[in-house]
């Protein structure tokens, strides 16, 4: 981890590990609990204002006496919360957004999805004069030329390369996190960028997914699927179920736009599509069922609760491919503590083994 | 590396690297060179016995010295190749190319793409009987549940994984090693079959795509699109060009059928596509193309010889998603000492870095 970023979260363990912001699933709960136990915890901010001013009002009835010390000294004091927050651009009002954000202070704002790039500019100049530079600013990007792109249209503090196998929003052509981080590790080299601190998402589900990416050069993790599948995740009880009982995720997943066209939100830049575990939705779709049928049943089964999700239902039940890598719903602490002593275990156990015969 | 692999192919260093068998390009100067270096090299078995044997003739012109000891004891004064042969199975015919194998004795076989999955039983058994054991076995899946039914099916040596960035063919839908490796890993824990060793391929194209490989559980790596901006791949000069100056390969590069489209070729079963570069091939199919005309437009580019290949160009450009990690054509020798050198400092870093806050 670079000292970049244990300057800007005082708190932080090795490997850094956050939470995505995940609009429902990552409550005030799940974002606290992930900072308490040595990462950095995001709630989504969704669109609404009062909604936002109510989750972060929320989080501070959570215990942060964890942050003491160093915390107290470089953020806590000035009033800062030690949890991020995600807006995906392109149909969030910036200027509505921003003063709640002013108010509370989040250590991170996570950019994504602008409708055109342009406007991480002013996302970034006005969070960042909004808490006086103690809020620092991240920016999701799926490709090497598009992280180039966004590091040349604002001031960034650190990069999240999403790879092909996360779960939810995400490019549609993109590749894994495999050779999309050392590809754009060394584009940051060759355009004085290297200190732009840099986390890999997608597909990472426990400790050898955080080992690898930290092999590969990141400085970090972004886990989605595993935190959906915690104690504190926000999301129904059938969608937890359905998490920890399938596996293959490179099977049993699929990106696509029916997510979108099922629940009618058609706003999305061409760009993205959402990766979930395939159920009879997409199997209508492909043996010729149109939208409309489509939506009427997804509406109808959403009646049902917990039943209505499955391999056999219909709810849009996003996933990354490292799925079959959750076994049961944990509590956060256990999640971190878990991956974070794994990761190491299997980094030294990964250089012995290329050490082992020279 | 598994012990298990040491006793296979004595000769091999760590972290232990294999070249992938790719028609054409996979020269037996390619693959001897990388058996050479530590590494296990594979050719492309093909279709036709006189030219497979030809092929395995000619590997034994290269100098195999560096084998003396401690290989020689082992295989070679059985007059065991020590490099594979790779096969395509749903359009090879066993029994042709058996006899070849038979009397090459190459240290492995690598089977592919069978059209039935069946298949793999009656091809493990010919050849490991053709060679009296000598010959290992492995069989390239792209899926947990396909690692688990060739096994079930075929007694086999090893497994290679193939993820989703892989270039040429592979599974359509398939995750990215970064979940695919360590969920095989566990199913195999859980089978009973814990001793099996796991390849890694698709996307790693350097020293961090394989130590992030090993972090994952791997026992080793394949490299193919590294292997074909190699001085000695059998590939034109205008594809190796292409493969140096082509970067961001999860937006450059495509999934697709459209490569067996243009060369007529019809039997790929139907659950593989292919990656290559995307092109002018590619763009004239979304812009409503036929395959017939762009068959002819492909037939007629291929005259043109290597100023045919480039992003503008028509011809079928296999590469993985790694191919903005290539910067030059380097010989075997130099890529395989690099990679092997730089993956063992890239995890003793990555460790360091996970152990850097308590």
């Amino acid at each position: 981890m670079s000292k970049t970023l244990q300057s800007f979260f005082p708190w932080i363990k090795t490997p850094f590990i956050i939470s995505a912001p995940m609009l429902g699933a990552s409550t005030s709960r799940l974002a606290v609990n992930v900072s308490r136990a040595g990462g950095l915890g995001f709630v989504a901010g969704g669109t609404d204002p009062a909604s936002l001013n109510k989750m972060l009002n929320e989080s501070k009835q959570h215990p942060f006496e964890m942050f003491d010390y160093p915390y107290t000294n470089l953020l806590q004091r000035r009033g800062a919360l030690p949890i991020g927050v995600g807006f995906q651009l392109f149909n969030s009002n910036l200027e509505l957004l921003a003063p709640i954000i002013a108010s509370h202070k989040p250590a991170a704002v996570w950019l994504f999805a602008p409708k055109v790039e342009e406007d991480l500019r002013s996302w970034a100049t006005q969070i960042r004069e909004a808490t006086d530079g103690l809020t620092r600013i991240c920016v999701q990007v799926g490709s090497v030329a598009e992280a180039e792109r966004s590091l040349a249209l604002a001031e960034l503090d650190f990069l999240v390369l999403q790879g092909s196998d996360a779960g939810g929003h995400g490019r549609r052509q993109s590749a894994s996190i495999i050779s999309l981080v050392p590809e754009v590790k060394d584009r940051l080299a060759v355009t004085q960028k290297a200190g732009v601190p840099v986390l890999a998402a997608g597909g990472i589900a426990d400790a050898r997914g955080v080992a690898a990416a930290l092999a590969l050069g990141a400085d970090g993790v972004v886990m989605g699927t595993r935190f959906l599948a915690s104690e504190e995740a926000g999301i129904p009880e059938g969608w937890k179920r359905q998490l920890v009982n399938t596996g293959d995720g490179g099977v049993t997943t699929r990106r696509s736009t029916l997510c979108d066209r099922l629940k009618e939100n058609h706003d999305w830049p061409a760009w993205y599509n959402g990766r979930t575990i395939r159920n009879k939705g997409h199997d209508d779709e492909e043996g010729g069922m149109g939208d409309e049928e489509n939506v009427r049943l997804y509406k109808e089964e959403s009646k049902r609760g917990d039943s209505a999700w499955g391999a056999h239902g219909r709810m849009v039940t996003y996933s990354g491919t490292g799925v079959g890598l959750l076994h049961s719903v944990e509590p956060v602490e256990s999640i971190m503590e878990k991956t974070i002593r794994e990761s190491r275990h299997m980094l030294e156990m990964s250089y012995r083994q290329a050490i082992a015969r020279l």
